[in-house]
């Protein structure tokens, strides 16, 4: 017999990024800022007294809340402190979804959202992006209690306009929870913080693991309406946030100048290497985020030959991706070693 | 209309306790350790790397999983970690119950555990201690998918003996999953380690919040069999632990010496506390914890009282516990200011 509920039973769980170890390896497969965080960072935790670890944190992660509205012009009653962007999608489908109340959203999207679906045991209805990666109309009619978009998309880097999102904000307001996962957000021009201002049915997900450097401290966050705030901090963990991240991500997000500089040059190299990929012959997407979905013909191959040369990529085998490899920008002398592994791969 | 789901909509959720600030506070309301970390463990966060802060980290916490295992002489794969005992309390709430499966615990104990059964909108199963906080026989009996026993148990100190719970495994084994909180287990002699390797039903939850000194960091693990642990990994969030917390806990259960020092010294005033309130006229449970449960009339007052002076205990206006108070053991001086208070209030 087994003791865990069905569901949970006959559901693989999620398999995280592949993380080699190894100096010489290159490794552009989990979406990690290539430069490092903010000094003052490495300030903050150094800071953090023996005071601080003995005594329970603040539940809420007030110093986080305010800077952090402070920088969005919402006010700290707005903001929501969690373990990560993952810890919040989990909490929305604990606090939205059941056996009677689907989730939906476009596909190919972030790979958790139908594992989180199977451990709520929650039905999926998955709409199907089409080609160009718009907005599908479908979604606005699915009758799910929850509807995400990851926005820029994972892994097709891709950008909806926030008009858009607004549109559909408007028509599932009063039926759906309109969730937007901005987890790469940093690196694209605009966002959709103002609906969550606007709508009662909006939240909006951030990550400090790409635009600031963080993924190794765990540190997101959600923005939303008094009221949905405070119906999610019931689902989360009292203290779900502890009080060395707190000071750490505070530090992160009060360093505005670092921050900017550091999304810039990612986004310089990002248009470098969308040129370069392009020289060799792939067709790339126009990407919003800190990786390039780009497509050739044996992209499977490509990617097990780049592996053998200690480089890793993404490569899913799935609709919409198999012919495609997921990139993420690197430092200058990672993405060119990578053009230049490439050249001689394609070349073969 | 509400976007929530009808149960989370109806729980208040949990209340953590009050957190006073101020410098000549006198805090023992939430059972933190009064002793600092061991002076590694602030060695081991001086030392995170912005290499590590950038990159996603282990998603397992390797470095604190092995170090458990050998104190604990266990394989590392039969533990998990977890963001404080209470992420493993949420995790098998969500891996063990739902309508159709209940939870059973006997009452007075730690007070999440109905607010996560209301969160899983899952049937609880209260059975009474009764005055002698044994373990009740009828507990066997309950049906539960998931039977809870906290031991040292909250709020009240008081410990069952290993061979019972063993009993009690037996009996569930094949019917339940026994979950042994032992968040307390540092300041009592002799745990349920062993039943853990002895059968495919019981989990142990510990945290590093109590002995040592960590309730910032929110660190917390379960040990279980093999099967079990393979299971709730599916549930926790996919890097529920971040690098710098694994770092400090690993440097924490690391250093022994300090450790049992520091549970020492708490268990000596531990001693000192009791009998002194017993001489102002409290009955006093014999305590396997941090904290003492302390039975006087007119309990609610004296804790008025106290707040009045700065002195902040815990105080639950419910069934067996409403003549009593709920003392975290201080330091010394902390311990000599509260009887010296005491005193002149119950003089007055």
């Amino acid at each position: 017999m087994s003791y865990f509920r069905e569901n949970i039973e006959n559901t693989p769980g999620y398999t995280p990024g592949f993380q080699p170890a190894g100096a010489d390896v290159v490794k552009l497969n989990t979406n990690e800022n290539p430069y490092p965080a903010s000094p003052k960072v490495l300030e903050a935790i150094r800071n953090v007294s023996s005071e601080q670890l003995r005594r329970y944190p603040k539940p809420l992660g007030d110093d986080f809340r305010l800077a952090a509205a402070e920088m969005l012009g919402v006010s700290a009653d707005n903001i929501i402190c969690t373990k990560g962007g993952d810890e919040l999608l989990s909490i929305c489908f604990r606090a939205f979804c059941d056996d009677n109340r689907p989730v939906a959203y476009p596909v190919p999207t972030y790979s958790l959202y139908p594992v989180l679906a199977q451990l709520q045991n929650c039905r999926r209805v998955e709409v199907d992006f089409g080609g160009e990666f718009s907005l599908p109309a479908e979604l606005a009619d699915t009758n799910a209690a929850l509807t995400i978009v990851c926005n820029p998309n994972a892994p097709t880097g891709t950008f909806i306009k926030p008009e858009d999102l607004r549109e559909l904000a408007k028509k599932l307001n009063g039926k759906s929870i309109l969730l937007i996962d901005e987890a790469y957000v940093d690196f694209a021009e605009g966002d959709c913080v103002g609906l969550a201002c606007d709508f009662d049915n909006v939240i909006i997900l951030r990550s400090m693991s790409k635009g600031y450097s963080l993924a190794g401290l765990r540190f997101g966050y959600g923005i939303a309406c008094r009221q949905l705030i405070d119906g999610l901090r019931k689902v989360k963990d009292s203290y779900n946030v502890d009080a060395v991240s707190v000071a750490a991500a505070t530090a992160a997000i009060k360093d505005r100048d670092y921050f900017r500089k550091n999304v810039e040059k990612v986004k310089a190299d990002r248009q470098i290497l969308t040129v370069e990929l392009k020289r060799l012959g792939f067709t790339v997407t126009e990407s919003k985020a800190n990786f390039l979905l780009a497509q050739l013909e044996g992209a499977g191959g490509i990617y097990r030959k780049l592996a053998e040369q200690n480089i890793y990529i993404r490569y899913f085998d799935q609709p919409h991706l198999s012919d495609k490899l997921r990139i993420t920008v690197g430092t200058k002398v990672e993405n060119e070693k990578l053009i230049g592994t490439l050249k001689k791969i394609i070349s073969m």
